[in-house]
This record gives structure tokens, sequence and C-alpha cells, in this order.
């Protein structure tokens, strides 16, 4: 018994890291192949050429296969088609569009597409467009979400019945139990975003990561636009992280920085709180910033511990 | 190894029936405990002659233990409790307000209280107030919930955390995935309601169970109101559910009514269709209208056979 997706995207466990527009970039990416998972790289907002530097910067950082997530709304992601079809990537996330846009291309080209998408309807839909593989994903989930507002737990299974690809559940995973419920709704799989914020290797601020710290289950909310929404944290705790980095010590701030690899301005303008910080629900499991490797460790050894020996859920778990 | 809701409430399976206003009829919840969970009638609206009928009711149909939501927020809230304290029922699930208004109360009584709750913070407010157990609803449950509108999937294992006492999980369970995802995240067991609705012993409408068995996965909304949030059928599904009724022979709907024990008056009563219908977005899971027992049966196999033999959470299922 081999894991559908594990085995398509030669990796060792099956875990994804979501398309994270702006701060998916290719430290965290290659840290998450590095450590047995999935790198991708949040194309979004990226030209050509800054998406070319990413993927260069992800080859010299590991040799593991890795992944670009395309916005097919954007008007970028022709672009980006092009160019991870001309760099061979391994497999592209397409989000946030029509399926049948750019899944023939891609996968004339041998790159395995995967659609993340939000209701049983687009499942369906995306099948039918001949995407390998969907991750569905519940509006728990950090940044852009559809405005239909599907969770995770209720969404996951109903896919997992309307469709016979592989399905990966999104939003709402932030560790081992989050692994674990996943694949018993009938996901081979999962992608995960917030919680790799909280790591060594994401290149986010430090106010960024103070937040995720500090954050509690309710401190996010979605900002519903016309067509999608976004969810973020909310301001009332981005004004308590200002607050705090302003009083805490240098030392305190450096905890956050623990291989202290940052010079003392770098320092100083990582402390300016974003405007906007997307996070997902699970920001409240954030409790330290640790490596990618260590998340993903703790992630896989709690899932199989929930699962007994003998359960076909355990195999999926390492099941290359 | 035993599961302490099992234990507390002398039942076989750590699944619970919803407190569901108005339709949480005694034939329902004598049938769920009759069948090993522990029925919950939804005494929300009743007054304390209506309450005691259905208690009676309850006690005609079976001679196992059962319980009462009480609306902790509802004018009728006190003489429930009082009711319930004279009549000497095993538990009590308190929701939609401070769990500090009741628990002395009822506890002094010899009651086991379960608080019903949608955030890490009520979660801890709970336990201080010294309730037995709570359960943690996310907002994909169906009828009232509140506008904090955190999801199932990162609750659970945030309020899990957070408290020491047992944790069940509700909203979007709708089968033994469901129970297996609950388990998964930190929950000892689950309080489900939707999909009980889509049962013989359900006290509703044939129309609201055609709506039910119509239902998409996106066939609920939530709609806000200024101190809670209420998710019911969208109107466009009603308006389906009105067209196919009035199209379909006797020959169909009875198919509905299986066990064809309504009379004909009583049939053209049932095909109009409510203003109101309370669902989860588990909705979409109802495939067919069956007896209580076998949905619980079915649940409990289905979640048997995601976890292994040696799972410890193999055995909270069926674990007295």
């Amino acid at each position: 018994m081999t894991n559908p997706i594990c085995q398509a995207l030669g990796i060792q466990y099956p875990i994804l890291l979501g398309g994270l527009l702006k701060v998916g970039t290719a430290p965290l990416a290659a840290a998450v192949s590095q450590a047995g998972g999935f790198g991708i790289l949040g194309a979004g907002a990226w030209k050509q050429d800054e998406l070319k530097a990413q993927i260069d910067r992800v080859r010299e950082l590991t040799d593991k296969p890795f992944g670009v997530n395309i916005v097919v709304r954007s008007p970028l992601a022709e672009e980006q088609v092009e160019l991870v079809i001309r760099e061979g990537l391994k497999a592209v996330t397409t989000s946030a569009g029509n399926p049948n846009a750019f899944t023939r291309r891609l996968k004339d080209a041998g790159i395995y597409v995967i659609h993340v998408l939000p209701t049983v309807e687009f499942a369906r839909i995306a099948e039918k467009a001949g995407v390998d593989a969907i991750v569905a994903e519940g509006c728990e989930s950090g940044g852009f979400t559809s405005l239909e507002e599907m969770t995770t737990f209720a969404l996951v299974p109903q896919v997992a019945d309307a469709v016979r690809i592989p399905v990966l559940a999104a939003g709402g995973i932030g560790d081992g139990r989050g692994l674990a419920a996943s694949l018993a709704l009938g996901a081979v799989g999962v992608q995960v975003g917030t919680v790799f914020l909280g790591t060594d290797e994401a290149e986010v601020s430090l106010a960024y990561k103070k937040a995720l710290l500090m954050a509690r289950d309710t401190d996010t909310h979605l900002i519903r636009f016309s067509k999608a929404a976004q969810r973020q944290i909310k301001d009332e705790l981005r004004e308590r992280v200002s607050e705090v980095l302003e009083s805490e010590t240098d030392r305190q701030e450096l905890e956050v920085d623990k291989d202290h690899t940052l010079d003392w301005e770098e320092h100083l303008k990582m402390k300016k709180v974003p405007r906007v910080m997307s996070a997902g629900q699970v920001a409240g499991l954030v409790k330290e910033i640790v490596p990618v490797r260590v998340l993903i460790e703790r992630m896989v050894r709690e899932a199989l511990d929930i699962f007994g020996p003998g359960s076909p859920r355990a195999e999926l778990i390492s099941g290359r």
C-alpha cells in the first residue's frame, strides 16, 4: 500500500506547503522539501524573473522535488505557467480560478497538477478538467479563500465522496492531530500554511512571527470582498504585537531570532508590524518558533501515534 | 482504558444527540439512547409541562439514560432547571450562555453538566465554573451558533490543549469519518445534530427530510444576528424542495416515510416546507433516511475501521 501523492511527487510524507502569497519563498519551500514534505513557492505576485530567482534559490538549497502555486486569476499566471514548464517543475498547484485554464498545458508538459478548491461542485469541475489531485480547502485557512465558507471538517468527506482522484485537506491543520483527522475524513494528505510561517525558515518579519506566537484561536477573521475573502490577523492583535515589540528588550526579541542571523538594522525594520498578516484559525497552535524539520517530524510522529499500527491510515502517512 | 464520557453517562458509544430546538423530541432522543448513544431533548422553547411530557415520553420508549439541553439565555431556562433536578435526569447540556448560571445547582443535584461553547476562552470559563465536560462546537453546525465562527477543525485541538476536563466535538460530524476525525483532534466523543434529523425517528416534516436528502455541501448558510448566528437551509433549496414535493407522486413520497406510519392528512401537512430549517454543512452527507440505530452502528464501525486495533483512539469508541 502506498500513498498516491507521495508516489506521484516522490516525497516521504504527504505534507504540502500551501501556496503562500509573498511569504512562500525559497528558504521555506526548500526546508519543507528537505524535511520530506513538498515545498511550494507562492508565485502569486511574482513576475517571471522573480519566480525564476526563487526557483534557482530552492535548487541551491535542496535537490528534493518542489512545486509552484499559481493563482489562476492573476494576470501573471500565464507567464508563470510558461516558466514552470520551461523549468521542468515536478508539480504545480493551481488555485483561485478555473481548473480548465492551464491544466491541459501543464499536463502535456509532464507536470503533476493539483487544484485547490472550496466546494464539491468545483471538485467535480476540476476532476473533469483532468487535474491529477485536488486540495479541498476550508474557510479556517489563512489568506485568500472562497465566499462559500465551507469548513474543512464538512468539506473533505463530501469532496472525497464526489471524486475518484486523490484529495488533500487544507485549512485548520496545525499538528499531527490535524494530519490524522484529515486522513480520517478521507484525505490522503494535507496542505499546511499558517504553522509553517512559525518556523525559523519562514521569511516573514519578527512582528509576524510574534503575532503567530501571541495569537489565540479567535485572533483571525475573514475580510469579505466581492469575489473572495481573506483570513488575516485581527487589528486588535496587531496592536498588541506592536506594543509588546516596543516594550521588549533586545534580548527577548533575539529569542525569536534564535540563530542570531539578523543584524541590528534589519532587526529594527522587522519590528514594524505589517498592515496585513494572513493567518488561519490554527495560529493559536503556534507556541514556539522551530525549524521546519522539527515541525514536520513532530506532525508525522503524532499522527502515527493516533492511528494503530494496523490502520491503513497509518500506512498513508509515510507511504512512498 | 475507558472513555470518561461513556463512563459518566453510562452509555456504550460517545455519541450525543445535539440539543435540537423544537425538533429534538422524545422519539429521536429515545432512539439515540436505545442505540447506545446519549439522547438529549432540545428543551429550548418548551415550558415546564411540555418538557415534562417529553421526558415522560422518552421514559416510555427506553430505560436507557438520556439528558436535556437547556439554552441558558432562554427565559424558560430557570423552570427547566427546576424540572430536570426534580426528574433526576442523568445529565444536562447547557448552551448559549454563561456556564456559571446553573452549573452549581445542577451539580449539587447530582447531575452531570456538559457546557456547549464556541471558543477557547469560553472553555476556560466553563472549566472554572465547574462543569464536568464541554462540547466544542464549530460554526459548520446547524442551528444557533456563535458569531466567532471558529471551525471544528481549528477549535477542538486548541480547546483540548486549554482544559483538563473531557472535550466533545460538534459541528460537521456526519459519519464514522467525522467521529474518527474528532477523536484524532483530541475529543473523547461527539455531539451530532443534522444527520440525526435524517432518520425515521426524527419528528420533522417530510419536506425537512427531503431538504436534507437533496442538500449539497453549500446549501446551508449562516444568518448573522446581533448576538448569535443561525445556520439554516438556503432559500434556493427550500424552493427546489417545494417544487419537487409538488411534482412527486405519492409513492415517491412514501419512500421517505418507509414505515408508512403517516396517514394521508398528516402527509399533506408535512409537504408544507417550513420557513426555517436549521441544518449544518454536513446535510450533504444525508443520502437516505434510516433508523437511528443504523446510523449509529455504521458510524461506530466506520470509525473503528479507520483506527487500527492497537490505537488508543479505537478504545475510546466503545469504551464504557
